[in-house]
């Protein structure tokens, strides 16, 4: 059970076939070569056939002497199969309707035509040196008589491997046992290529492999048409904590890997997406945490270190008085344990009322708390900024640091842009601070809707968290500057 | 097997733990009428001890007098079960950690003091009244026999109904199967939990129902702490699609469920989210889309109208022909064969360039290539906009419309808003077009990162969509809806 396992990742192919999802040929080859170092097997790099731009992403692929196999998709026709040779694949994955539904409906055929198209396509592929996984697309809704005589004409006339696809992920995990069981009784390997529409292709996929396929299709974040595909991070990650199996991956490379496939292909993940989402390892809850700082696997199964995440706490309502304390030792204040009660009272009556609260958020309670009375170190008198189609985004401020009044003023590519270029020149005598990472929420409402903006700052090697929400997307921004470099600047005095 | 099955939503309680989520009483009774109407069993909706703030969001709800039980939350402790009882609940989720480590490391305490604690609770709960489902956390780290022999202490000492929780998502299907038939066996019904650190927590609890459990706890969206909880709509789906078998879930009020939560919440769901994303039954594919035109159970496992999604045809990449012909002939506007052939190239080379083509651009390749010269009927001449902290967000605009120059002025709550308003106004005698949504993408990186807005713009009853990017989101949202804009102008010209 679950030796010699292979992945196949079809990000490039499936994945890319995600509506809205467009890839170009050097994000292809990028995505490629960080596939190649994650370790699958082989890489599904396209379509050959779909155009010259997708030809020249799998050639220049190809021209890299990656280790993984490289793989073009092909329907059975000879012109596929001619294309993908042209970009010098190692092998192609030819898929065939198997379904009675796609053979009439959308084929309108007859089987037998179906079953000598295959043939004929696995012959020629073969004539012309290429590795054949032949696959066929709806087998879950195809009767495993009508499967079986296929695929054994098939690997009669030289496929390599087989392949049977959940096209519309109607499997469950017992029916994905038997179906995968019933099939990996043929002379070839077997792969499992399933669909998430009701959430289960990473079970289904672990179930076929428990069943004796040695072989899964899967996409990194699962992208893909519709639900999307098996996820490459959620079945590797199973397989390797959950059954103890050693697969090719070098798992510590997922959230990387991960991080480049949401940039480039612009779908975003879901904060609680399992393994490399944005929370898979933050912990708010005060128990939860808790639990994880006296002893990290109460709630946490796999340390987040192993696909190369990152443990974070966060302070919200369910925040607990151990994560505040670590907080506020952080900033080298001290606090005895009956101002810690009113700091941790105040941040959960704060947070009922609100969003996650930030660093800048904690220490205004804290110094209320405690007494400490630090004035804001810049003050914003004014602003004013002008844009236009004929007009170089350009802001003026004036601003009071430790009681100087300075005057500055800064260009932009936008206006956002150029208010934070002003605040930067008036304040670069006194500290050397960085916008490490600028985040607006995506909006979607009308154009007076409220903007959540949060920054991260960065100086020295401190970086620090703040927050501001309003209508007036410039607005927002500078006050969220203003709060982190105000937090900085205290924190700076206090040392 | 799937006899009497229950729903247990916990969306207010374990999905507020999701980190960084916060949901205000009014809102909360909102998403509980929400779920009331969904027709799940029993809504847990909140731990009664967390705050003042959440004991008032669940007396909001117990005053409604919904059709489902209510439910909180509560440790094995007098005052958490006092605080619930207080808020009128029906019944309460009792939670005791059962496995060694969480006894050892999170609690500090004995095993035998543990069960002293569940037995005494359950008592309490009784006495005062309430239905009581006694959960253990960590169960599934536990030994069998220390969970059977804690169960039946808390069955004698009354309670109702049993929970075994996958708290860290370390079960997998054959397991889940396993475990939970072991407990079947149980004098009292038997509850799910289940985790998604794996993506396997839809998967484990339908094996554990088929297993002889009762009862599921889930949540809309699978939100909750980390990778989240078993998602309801897919474990329902699956249950009536793929198991036929009947829950009491009115489930064509899954769609405006989601994404009333996933607006409250502020999580995001990824397009490919199975059953409620955006492009759960979306077809981009030439394939795809062609199939489902013929017969839409080829690439659709159930119809969209089963949940309240809609079907949605991407033109890119992939698109195909059929759906490119389908959308030229909602405009009024015909083609021949040979070119259609052409649009479909041109969309073909454009799209391997750049995102998702929309409305607007397929418009300008067809009439392009049909040689049709539509002059834009609105060209801006110049617009500039002032904003600031003590300025009132103001726009100006000189447009050419229909070759007459109109100037106009707008206010808004930002300068977005301002130059969009004073648009309007500029062409509020030629056509009345609202902005039924403006979307922009979530942004991170610096205040230069590149911006992209999307808008719906409604005309008589048609919706368009436009989109631009820039660095600027002024700049971008001009562009966009000057697009939008047009194109009605335009389509109103040729009616």
């Amino acid at each position: 059970m679950f030796d010699d396992l292979k992945i196949l990742d079809t990000t490039l192919r499936d994945g890319e076939q995600t509506p809205g999802v467009l890839i170009t040929s050097n994000e292809k080859l990028r995505i490629a070569q960080t596939l190649d170092k994650l370790g699958v097997d082989i890489i599904e790099a396209g379509s050959a056939i779909t155009s010259k731009d997708e030809q020249k992403s799998i050639k220049l692929i190809t021209e890299n002497n990656l280790d993984a196999e490289i793989c073009s998709f092909a329907r059975p026709l000879a012109v596929d199969i001619d294309t993908a040779i042209e970009c010098d694949v190692d092998s192609i994955h030819l898929v065939i309707p198997s379904s009675d539904l796609h053979i009439d409906y959308k084929l309108r055929k007859t089987r037998p035509q179906v079953e000598e198209m295959a043939v004929n396509a696995t012959e020629y592929a073969k004539d012309h040196g290429l590795i054949v996984e032949l696959s066929t697309e709806d087998a879950t809704r195809t009767e495993i008589s009508d499967l079986e005589h296929l695929y054994n004409l098939c690997i009669d006339a030289g496929a390599d491997r087989i392949c049977a696809c959940d096209t519309v992920g109607i499997l469950t995990p017992d029916k994905a046992y038997d179906f995968y069981h019933q099939l990996s009784k043929l002379s070839r390997p077997l792969s499992v290529h399933c669909h998430n529409d009701f959430g289960l292709a990473v079970a289904n996929t672990l179930m076929a492999l428990k069943a004796g396929a040695k072989q899964a299709h899967v996409t990194i974040n699962g992208l893909g048409e519709r639900a999307g595909n098996t996820s490459c991070e959620e079945l590797v990650m199973s397989l390797e904590s959950l059954y103890n199996v050693k697969t090719n991956i070098n798992t510590e490379l997922f959230y990387e890997t991960s991080q480049l496939v949401e940039r480039i292909s612009g779908v975003n993940l879901q904060s609680n997406k399992a393994i490399v989402g944005e929370n898979a390892f933050a912990h708010e809850s005060g128990i939860h945490a808790d639990g994880v700082l006296k002893k990290s696997e109460t709630y946490e199964p796999i340390k987040p270190e192993t696909v190369g995440h990152r443990r974070r706490f966060i302070l919200g309502k369910h925040v607990g008085k151990h994560v505040i304390h670590e907080k506020i030792k952080e900033t080298n204040t001290e606090v005895t344990d009956e101002e810690l009660n009113r700091i941790f009272a105040r941040i959960k009556s704060l947070s009922d009322m609100g969003k996650t609260v930030t660093d800048v958020d904690l220490q205004a309670v804290t110094d209320d708390i405690l007494h400490i009375n630090p004035e804001d170190s810049l003050v914003l008198e004014e602003y004013t900024t002008v844009s236009g189609n004929r007009v170089t985004p350009t802001a003026s401020v004036k601003v009071n640091i430790d009681d100087e009044e300075k005057i500055a003023a800064g260009v932009g590519v936008g206006p956002v842009d150029a208010v934070i270029e002003a605040i930067r020149k008036s304040i670069e005598d006194v500290a050397d601070i960085s916008l490490e990472e600028y985040h607006v929420d995506a909006i979607t409402g009308g154009t007076d809707a409220l903007i959540d903006v949060l920054v991260k700052l960065k100086h020295d090697d401190e970086i620090i968290t703040a927050r501001s929400t309003e209508p007036d997307i410039i607005m927002a921004s500078v006050e969220a500057y203003l709060k982190g470099v105000n937090k900085i600047l205290t924190d700076k005095n206090r040392k």
